[in-house]
């Protein structure tokens, strides 16, 4: 029989934590540093990717939604989340990477609530089956009430060499996480190889950047790394007026090297094996896989108004986001963004080497466009 | 020693009559109806075609330069060509060919002087070596003042099979003219294999469908095909008013099928040939061999501005032409074309295949764009 707080209430004691970052070069043009994919419907839903991300947690955590973005971007969050509580958005003042961003939310949230957890989300991943989700969160959550830093570890379809890998140990006993797991190690991205015998040995799984844990177990573990971070990110929580001055003193450093890992080594990380769909949405492949096939029209997915595209003998992913008729002819896997002031014409084959062209555009004085 | 006409005077009773028609559909979307190829600068000169026309014949004739093109393209012929002369201006009430057409400059032109000669230019057409043009047509109006049909055959470069062809006959002794040859008959497109047969025989030209002849002696051999078209053509040169009731009821025929093949199985008509580069700017395949090649970036024709375009790794032609960067990756013999209100994407193979897709965008309610 399911404990009550399976059957679909809240989870009282978890905030979710959403950092909003990153700038999505690779899916330039449409995603710019101005306006990073976590700020668009890239899947064709009419809800941006963060708008996502915060639907899918509401049904577990409420209103008791954090959000952590720059200031460039705090105007574009407060628009497309309404309902977000003014104190809950927590504007960085310039980019630290994601640990100085959780760690924030960890001291802000440890002051409200000494024995708060938090769950930390990106905002620009899309999650197929959000019931499979929360339920997976659920049994985090029973694990990080144990003292435990838990991740979400997806289960890998494809030897993929584009994230990182959690070596999966034994067992672990907690109530109502019946399939919560030690974490032996963080692993790096690994080569092809490397990456097909993680597949077949079944003990890997992706590592989605997920972590659900106590503020104050979060903050401890960083102290033992990271001791000045932790007494600067109190302060700040302390005296949010402080934040201008102390947050560029602050080591830029991800929330994988400064804890993760180390407390792994440690034997203090845990994971739930999260057997749902996933995608960071990384290149314009992967918008491929995650749209919709236009009607009628094999192999093809349109990103905008399906009427405003012609695809005679084509095949790929087409974005007309400019207003005017696209008209592709002959053309195989090939990925047309069209955007107001920016026109991309590649192949699927070469969808990672956007990253490389939006570098050459702001050597080449063409910054405004990134 | 060169006649003195051979020197660079103008040749008095030549008079240039352009038709400005067609509207170059496998050009879309740079060309449009409303906006047809001739009025585009399709070779980066700054000129467009027909101005283009024009400066190549004004050495031969000065301002004798007849223009005949539809009501909807007369206003943008006056702007293009500030110097041409009012009266020189012929304007279809509707397309009925280019006999109707050229056929009423002849009935002009005959009323002004009995024995004037015309010769016929395309708006569309592009021309390597203007002065052996020149000397070409020079040869042409010698003999077409012996009462000959005379036309410019194209010396071909391939086995083509877009151009209709001239069989070339024996020598007409001409003064003053001493390449003009009989022609035999006018060929069709041919297919491949006879194309190939064509050009290995040494025998054949391109039919460009150019033509210098007296305007009587076209008049008097049109009559003999049509006897009612010359009627009518006569009295609207008489009275111009006239031509809105009376040009509809004209039938709709090519030069080439009115006169030119019945008079050369009648034996009046000979041909110069032409040893000059000639290209009808048919597709976009034509337009990149007539673009000069991008600087430092080989394979890469950019119609437009060059500082829009970034092509990591691609050739093709793009036409930036909305003022947008375009930015092409890893695309071989792409063709892109970016207009303000249409965006068209495919590779040098399928642009035959333009004039289809025309047709498809007119069938689905997106006329306006075509």
């Amino acid at each position: 029989m399911p404990s009550p707080d399976q059957a679909g209430d809240p989870v009282r004691d978890l905030t979710a934590v959403v950092p909003a970052g990153g700038s999505g070069t690779r899916l330039w043009p449409l995603s710019r540093s101005s306006s990073p994919k976590f700020l668009h419907d890239l899947t064709g839903s009419g809800r941006s990717l963060l708008q996502g991300t915060v639907d899918r947690l509401e049904p577990l955590v409420g209103d008791r939604v954090m959000v952590v973005t720059g200031t460039r971007h705090a105007d574009a969050v407060r628009a497309q989340l309404p309902d977000l509580r003014p104190e809950n958005l927590l504007v960085e003042p310039s980019p630290r990477d994601s640990m100085p961003a959780i760690g924030l939310a960890a001291a802000v949230l440890e002051r409200r609530d000494p024995g708060a957890v938090l769950g930390s989300f990106a905002a620009d991943h899309v999650i197929g089956e959000p019931d499979v989700f929360r339920e997976r969160v659920r049994q985090a959550v029973h694990a990080a009430r144990q003292g435990l830093l838990v991740t979400l570890g997806i289960t890998p379809t494809s030897p993929a060499t584009g994230f990182g890998y959690v070596r999966v140990g034994g067992e672990l006993a907690v109530e109502d996480a019946p399939d919560v797991r030690h974490v032996e190690a963080f692993v790096e991205k690994p080569d092809a190889e490397l990456a097909a015998e993680y597949l077949a040995s079944g003990r890997y799984l992706w590592n989605a950047g997920m972590f659900v844990v106590r503020a104050g177990t979060l903050l401890d573990l960083l102290e033992q790394q990271q001791p000045r971070m932790v007494q600067t990110l109190r302060e700040v929580a302390a005296d949010p007026s402080s934040i201008a001055e102390r947050w560029d003193s602050l080591t830029r450093i991800s929330i994988d090297h400064a804890v993760a890992e180390p407390a792994a080594a440690a034997g203090h990380v845990a994971v739930v094996p999260a057997p749902f769909t996933w995608d960071d949405v990384g290149d314009f492949a992967s918008l491929a896989s995650l749209l919709p096939e236009s009607a009628g029209r094999p192999g093809l997915h349109v990103l905008g108004p399906e009427d405003l595209v012609l695809a005679e003998g084509s095949t790929g992913v087409v974005a007309p986001r400019a207003g005017r008729t696209v008209v592709t002819l002959g053309m195989q896997d090939v990925v047309v963004v069209d955007t107001p002031d920016a026109l991309l014409v590649t192949t699927a084959r070469h969808c990672q080497d956007v990253k490389g062209l939006v570098e050459t555009l702001r050597r080449t004085g063409r910054e405004e466009l990134t």
